[in-house]
């Protein structure tokens, strides 16, 4: 039995249009939400659900069509990059699935999505269609406010849809990639010139670790600064390693450290890693941790009742 | 469906005799092996197997069975304390079963190895008839060598058996317990004087935490001592807790960590408490590990497929 995740983000902190899209999930059959968090200053929804290679990509279309119907970009703001109501909708191999399998479920998704609501939809990541487009950054460059003149250049030309700016919907990005690790960390500071300093000094294309994308952000309900990092690859760039690079930093302006949380679903792999790093554990795979072992020793033996 | 883990110890290690108790677990339907270790300086096998209700304490009567018939008390060393062949057999609730219901395998474990074997069989944790024998190291006391003059005292009567030294066999204790977190720490000394001071500062009997077992063991092979723990309630006294004073102590002898090791499955509770601590996350529940969450809503919902 094969499992795919799936990671849309939609451009809303809307509570109203959030259940909205997240029931098309929920009412999918055999999709199965995981997870979905949204806040103001992010203006963002993210949300994690799992499913098969038919339902996932369902799912993800109906969540879809719902969002593109109730979001309207041209009064959108927010402190995240993003180019459309529906901005990236990756799908991610857990068990059982290929990388090359998933690859072909975006397509089949873009290709739906540019078809029944007419807007462009680019593939990035390992369903990149050339090596520029396997880095969602260098599509949303110019994000929204300038996808208008982006759009007409040739090299920038949609993988579905027409070359053609929507004002509503904006674009979308599908793709496929390895399942990563989100992990913000709050600062007790509000001055976000700082807080830009320290995330420059993590993020890949400042300098910093090449599986690394960090941004920093102000939260004004809690008058504080955020850096968001998504740890693009967790095995070859282990989140303690990036912990203590953080502390560091933190620690060169005066910062302290106010707390942290995984941005969606916590990977078991990045808390063994944890563990075995800051305990100094020197054998822990993923069977050895007791609820992993037990799912695992009764799928093996199905007579277990 | 319910889920017992079993965690049997075994006074052996010698790997013929190893293979012969396994097996048994192997070989008993609806039982599931998740892990065995052993090794000469404890000269003790300790094992890990889940099942239900009746597949848990058919496989430990089974194992049991083979380690009364293979195994020598007369002859047996090592720096574990034991009474007997099988020294000990805990019953620990999982999933959908209660305390109250592994108690009652435990007795029914402790009558059937009792009057099967014709050995003394005490009850501990959970199961105790009184208080003193809640505790295995009351039961212990004196070990294998002293078990004839304390068996004859009328408050250590056997719960189950003949209150008669079995010479060959010694006593089983068996009852119920939560599940606990086996943690062993590897210092860069062969001084086993300091080690057992180290060992002193955590131990619950010796003024350190009222959740902790912690005993001092030489490893000649690599002519380094051990920490061997055991933290029988890691809800109360985090396992990160633990580690950071005997951090504390083992700087104050001058002695370096080398490595550590969980000893059995890793509870993947203590994994997030260790995260949690030193990345400071705010709020880490087991359902928001993403292994986890897949695990529950697919069998929320079945159909999937």
């Amino acid at each position: 039995m094969e499992v795919i995740e799936c990671v849309p983000n939609f451009s809303t902190s809307d509570s109203q249009i959030v259940e909205q899209i997240i029931e098309k999930i929920k009412k999918t059959s055999e999709a199965f939400l995981l997870d979905y968090t949204f806040d103001a200053y992010y203006n963002r929804l993210v949300v994690s659900f799992v499913g098969n290679k038919h339902s996932v990509v369902e799912a993800a279309l109906n969540a879809s069509f719902k969002a593109i119907e109730l979001i309207d970009m041209r009064t959108h703001k927010g402190q995240h990059p993003r180019i459309g109501a529906v901005d990236v909708v990756p799908f991610i191999p857990i068990k059982n699935v290929t990388m090359k399998e998933c690859v072909e479920l975006a397509k089949k998704f873009g290709e739906k999505l540019a078809e029944k609501c007419d807007i462009p939809v680019y593939l990035y990541g390992e369903a990149a269609t050339c090596p520029e487009r396997r880095d969602l950054d260098w599509i949303r460059e110019g994000e929204y406010e300038k996808l208008a003149g982006m759009i007409a250049k040739p090299k920038r030309k949609p993988d579905y849809g027409p070359a053609k700016f929507n004002p509503k919907a904006g674009a979308t990005i599908t793709g496929a990639r390895k399942l990563m690790a989100g992990f913000n960390v709050n600062l007790g500071t509000s001055n976000l010139k700082i807080a830009k300093k320290i995330a420059k000094a993590l993020h890949a294309k400042k300098g910093g670790f090449s599986n690394v994308k960090a941004m920093a952000a102000f939260i004004p309900e809690k008058n504080i600064t955020q850096i968001g990092m998504s740890i693009v690859d967790f095995d070859k760039t282990p989140l303690y390693r990036v912990f203590e690079l953080l502390k560091v930093e933190c620690a060169r302006h005066n910062v302290p450290i106010i707390g942290s949380e995984f941005c969606g679903m916590a990977p078991l792999k990045a808390l063994i890693d944890v563990a075995t790093y800051y305990l100094k554990v020197d054998n822990l795979s993923q069977d050895r941790v007791l609820e992993i072992a037990i799912q695992n020793a009764m799928e093996k033996g199905d007579s277990f009742e």
